[in-house]
């Protein structure tokens, strides 16, 4: 069984309202050292696979297919033992 | 110059029907060996801070009043100096 924690953020060049408005947000409340900040999601699930290779190609798989639009996204993980 | 990196999840206690329709896509991907799909936010931002004290001052003041919904999400966070 294996934990997969994956991070999926649009990529740089694309803006980001909601990243914008926290920025804002932050600054009302008198956090103005904050910037470039960015809004993702974090997706975390277990797995139940053999070993770590079974593991990787299912979140691949998944990122690939129904988590990430990867046109507009990236997406990072890490993969963890139960 | 830090950045933080933000993960805010719901609590395991309250119900994600996000993670449960995405566990019911991946099954349908033919990816079965998923559960306990969650998902939640990640956040990345830079702060401008003297030292990692400084910073992680400034994450958890505004984790606590602007980013977490304490009630029904935890946070958790890492600090890297650029």
């Amino acid at each position: 069984m294996y934990i997969a924690k994956i991070n999926i953020m649009t990529k740089p060049e694309i803006l980001d309202p909601q990243g914008k408005a926290v920025e804002l947000g932050l600054k009302n409340l008198g956090i103005s050292q904050a910037q470039e900040v960015r809004i993702g999601k974090h997706i975390s699930l277990q797995i139940d696979a053999q070993n770590e290779q079974d593991a990787k190609e299912m979140v691949e798989n998944a990122c690939k297919n129904l988590l990430a639009n990867l046109i507009m996204e990236t997406y990072q993980y890490t993969l963890t033992k139960l």
